[in-house]
């Protein structure tokens, strides 16, 4: 393997310190392996259990994972949700944040037992509580199959070349699944944006119970203001337990806890399941990623954020939704402005557009590559026209940002399905897949709880915004609101319409085409009206700029693996990863940021005005709770939003730490990984045990943390 | 004068279509003079009326402006606020936007009397109502002082120069106004960044009185979603009365009407004073410029909406108040937005990059001018650096953006009167200058009527925002808030504040330091807590950037006025200009938009559902106001914001349009003119004329516009 060109000639010379950094990262998955424990860039990578750098660990670490460490490591880091978990019990005990189950403990929150704001704890298992819409997926196996979906689409383009992934993905999956759909779950990955296609077989636990929260004001003391902020003080913990046939599940795999944490300089791992990166974007794409973010996620989330702020000061239970709904859309914003932050570095561009030339020129040099790569950077630049074009109007209509209800997401699922279900498996829309059906039935079927007030407000929000980004004479806002406002339709549309009934779902979804025709809900009206723009409009971005991209990126990553083998790992794509590194502070505006927060810090910071206000709890906690107690601490881990509740091991397979944010440097990290800044926050396990103990009195619970294993009852 | 070799040479060959057209446009300030008004790029400039282009004028058009045409010019086009306005009448009678008044017709609005949304007509002079926030302003002669500034900033950078700058200005103010402050106001404006400053005597007319204003409705119907929008129907006019000494105005000095409107391909001006343009900057400024816009004003400003959408639904006084501040938000953020999207416009930034390229160059090729003009470029690319780091800050505690209530502003002029009029005139901080006082103690006195329960609402955001973005460890965060939060924080101040009270206000600015020091007013103490930290921040800010700025830009007219003499026109400043251009409709996805709509457009976009609904007058009108007359046009002038309420006129001085708007392409009228695209948007006499007769019943006004005469009573 070559050193890359333009790291060799043209680094250090003309680049200023910010960008040197920045530099040093960009060049070494080519310099690689021998020097990737080295302190100055420890710890990037996600990488996938098959492919961990594993010379790497064993001549800098001297540590080898064997067989039993690995499969530990697959079956005890479990997904929920858009977060990561771990099982950390013989009896199907699982840990997660906090912050991951906030939706299910507002939905299980009354007024008289208002499990959100007060905190829960089953003391035995019959109390514990259903989480109706969480479902947790283990990874039982996975298997290559990029040969078969490659071959599938071999010479096209377009439309025709996603038809055919579509299809080849769809009958990969449906051989895994088989008719094990409600215990079983098979999906195709798509690992370098193309260049690997992955069959994965999951377990599903879909009866999934509520064991322990402590309040929401200890979870995210500090709230959006120290959000991605550290020192930090978040005993953001939940503790879950998966049942099966009417019983805790029995399980030989879980990691068991030690309780001192880490220590310094062990090395330590996280298994997860990050979300998404876009490390390996070409420079045509980002420029696209930043102008979106400026022009359009970070106006519509700043917009919501407004009107969330003034309707979680309307009385209950608007005021529970619009402040749940708060949350999520501050550290989303949070997360946007990082990004775009990173996106107004002009080393981040230095560096992206260096490596682009590389990989280009080599591709020049080799005129048998060259034939085969030919040249997809302009193609994917020529997607990128297209998204500029399309992605306002897909967002609003194609994915229904227009209609912010959940009623439009029912109403759309019900009247597709009856035309879905009749088509093969592998010709319908990708959410009616085999392997989608059960997503999308069990969200039909859980009976969510709806606010109509709180619905309302959104709709003739989003109602607002339509008309107001797309101009009063698009043909989709003329229909639409015709000689209405959109309060006049917000108002009569969720009076009018039984879609947030359960039942009054399940009965249309079961009824099929017949139950369609005979409805004369309002939102399933509004569907039919905009079904053929939002369906051609769908299609037409899937031709002209998902193909595009992912066809294009196939051949991005034939050039990438000719020069660099296996060397780089792929962008995260929210499945199971394992990153490393260590307990490690970093430098902010030139002094040094320790490692570890305590139970004093947090007395400190109370202010008794939320976010700074320790619940009544930790307040008189005073006495039992010691000062010394470490609370959170950073390490410079690889993760990235969907990392969120994953453990923190050590070689021992034992648990150290709860991951649960990012410092604000770890926002650049979707573009790259910044060793000197980029930093991981968990919960420490001392604080969580000494929590149980003495705030929470959970001796049980704390004896199944402590021992992996439920104390006989 | 040579062409601009890089648009000679590097010009159509490698440049898109779109690329190309701004590409024409760059080059033509070289090119100039003869082919100005050629078809292709009728209209750019917006010029000062002492630096016409009058050979072009002549030999295109063969128009020259004789004396009094300019003279009848310079006085009848009036500033007021931030908009433009021209007297039409012998009796001070003054047309200008509904829009640009909405803050006085919402101050004198009560229930009984609901003038912003009812609309109001005085039937004689004794019923006009008095708009106590305005003021009028007519310039009365100009004189160049480039020479005396620039010699006593001679050799100076940084603070020193800012100081120097500051206080030639104020003396050379100081010296023209003498004692008539109470009726006239001058002003030293900067042209071309730098380049030149001219010493402005304006006449103040204070004594403002609305006559006539029409429903909300319909001066602003199509509301937000067509706002910058072209076909359009508003009838955005409000008429006004210039008082003195108790009596209406006698003046000379007037437009009269041409209820014909504007004929095709005749030649038409605009009189306005357009506020603000940024075809100047460098690329490291634009590309400051793009981060700013992405990073904060557009956020701030979306946030906003969200809460003034929710506050509109709250009742009056809120509501009134709500809907008021989302006008100016929902326009401010398309005009953001439309700028931004400029700025993602990868043809403006190559004919930046080459404007710029070529100026260096010509620079590089002059030793003389070199050693006089250094490397201005790099002087103001370090001044960004230091902007990125310092805006937020600067907007938030500088420009007092974390206190967005008027008390807070009330409070720190209060505080800041004591000490600053204490020192010389020139050295006091700019708005304390002789010159600046009487609009600060114009503010201050006002009798402008707050509610206390919207105050509330901004404030406690405004200060959630403060620490969201500062972070809770900030020394101004933890000075202000302290261990309260933002809600308990806004409501004290709120209650506690008597500043909303203009008496308490006029008490204690004339009681000076002594009534400062015995003020236990919550404002005055955190103006105070806060002053140390917010000078300093703004010395620093002054010092760094904006004389940096202020003093390279200097060098860079050095170099531009070496090179092209006077032939360009001057960034736009607030202050009067002329731009010409004619009847013009343009392309627009394929199809021709055309140049005028008329009432039967109104009739057929009436839905019955506000902002598309037309009050009952017009509603009634069917019978008396024919379908054919025109309502809206566009032509090709080059306006941006602060043009609205400009009168348009032809060779004869008669007016045939009042201009409100541009279309959507206008707004990157900011960085450049698209000749092509960029049209202004007015509304017809015709209309004016045909609701006043026979929607308004104002027969008297009726006359008095067509006459210039009010008829004797």
């Amino acid at each position: 393997m070559d050193a890359d060109p333009a790291c060799v000639s043209s680094g250090p010379r003309w680049l200023a310190k910010a960008a040197l950094r920045a530099w040093t990262l960009a060049c070494v998955p080519v310099l690689v392996a021998g020097q990737l424990m080295s302190d100055a860039q420890a710890a990037e990578g996600m990488w996938t259990l098959d492919n961990l750098p594993l010379a790497a660990l064993k001549s800098q670490q001297g540590f080898e994972p064997n067989a039993a460490w690995l499969s530990q490591v697959q079956r005890a880091a479990v997904r929920v949700g858009g977060c990561s978990a771990s099982i950390v019990s013989a009896q199907g005990l699982v840990m997660t944040n906090h912050h991951c189950v906030t939706r299910c403990l507002a939905e299980l929150s009354t007024r008289d037992r208002p499990v959100k704001a007060a905190g829960f704890l089953a003391r035995k298992p019959q109390e514990e509580l259903t989480c109706s819409g969480l479902e947790v997926l283990q990874l039982l196996s996975e298997r290559d199959v990029t040969a078969q979906v490659q071959a599938a689409t071999l010479g096209m383009t377009g439309s025709a070349f996603q038809k055919a992934e579509d299809a080849a993905r769809a009958q990969l999956a449906r051989g895994c699944q088989q008719d094990q759909a409600a215990t079983k779950r098979c999906e195709v990955t798509v690992l370098y944006r193309g260049g690997q296609y992955v069959l994965q077989q999951y377990e599903r636990y879909s009866d999934v119970r509520l064991v322990w929260a402590p309040e929401e004001a200890i979870a995210a003391f500090g709230g959006d203001p120290d959000n991605f902020n550290f020192p930090r003080w978040c005993l953001d913990v939940a503790m879950l337990r998966l049942w099966r046939d009417g019983q805790p599940l029995k399980t030989p795999v879980y990691f068991r806890v030690e309780p001192q944490g880490p220590k310094p300089g062990e090395l330590l791992f996280v298994p997860g399941h990050p979300g998404q990166t876009q490390r390996s974007l070409t420079v045509a794409q980002l420029e696209r990623v930043r102008e979106r973010l400026a022009t359009q996620s970070i106006p519509a989330a700043s917009e919501s954020r407004g009107l969330m702020h003034l309707l979680s000061q309307r009385p209950d239970p608007t005021r529970t939704w619009a402040v749940q709904a708060m949350g999520n859309i501050e550290n989303g914003l949070k997360v946007y402005k990082g990004e775009l932050q990173a996106l107004f570095t002009p080393a981040l561009w230095t560096m992206k557009q260096a490596q682009e030339r590389s990989l280009k020129a080599y591709v020049q040099a080799n005129p048998a590559l060259r034939t085969r790569v030919g040249d997809p950077w302009a193609d994917i630049e020529r997607a990128q026209q297209a998204r500029r074009e399309l992605e306002l109007e897909v967002g609003l209509i194609a994915e229904g940002g227009a209609f912010a209800v959940p009623h439009f997401q029912y109403a759309r699922t019900l009247v597709r399905g009856p035309v879905e279900r009749t088509k093969p498996d592998g010709q319908r829309l990708r959410e009616f897949s085999d392997s989608g059906l059960p997503v999308l039935e069990r969200r039909l079927r859980a009976p969510t709880p709806i606010d109509p007030l709180f619905e309302r407000e959104r709709l003739q929000w989003s109602l607002t915004r339509l008309r107001s980004l797309l101009g009063p004479d698009h043909p989709v806002v003329r229909q639409v609101l015709g000689v209405h406002s959109p309060a006049q339709l917000a108002q009569a549309w969720i009076q009018d319409s039984r879609l947030h009934e359960a039942a009054e779902r399940v009965r249309l979804w079961d009824g099929g085409a017949a139950a369609m025709q005979g409805s004369s809900d309002p939102f399933v009206a509004l569907v039919l009206a905009i079904e053929p723009y939002a369906r051609a409009l769908r299609e037409r971005f899937e031709a002209q700029v998902l193909a595009v991209e992912r066809e294009a990126a196939q051949r991005l990553a034939l050039a990438q693996f000719d020069r660099d083998g296996r060397s780089r790992y792929p962008d995260a794509s929210g499945t199971l990863r394992l990153s490393y590194g260590v307990l490690k502070g970093w430098q902010e505006a030139g002094a040094l940021v320790p490692t570890h927060t305590t139970v004093a810090g947090l007395r400190a910071r109370h202010t008794g005005a939320a976010p700074f206000a320790m619940p009544e709890r930790w307040q008189n906690a005073g006495a039992t709770v010691g000062a010394e107690v470490p609370f959170n601490f950073v390490t410079d881990h690889d993760v990235i939003g969907g990392n969120s509740g994953s453990p923190m091991i050590n070689r021992q397979g034992r648990w150290v730490g709860l991951v649960f944010d990012g410092n604000q440097h770890s926002l650049g990290g979707s573009f790259f990984y910044d060793g000197q800044l980029n930093r991981a926050v968990s919960v420490h396990p001392a604080v969580i045990l000494e929590s149980l103990r003495s705030v929470y009195a959970a001796q049980d619970l704390l004896q199944e943390v402590l021992t992996g294993q439920a104390p006989s009852r």
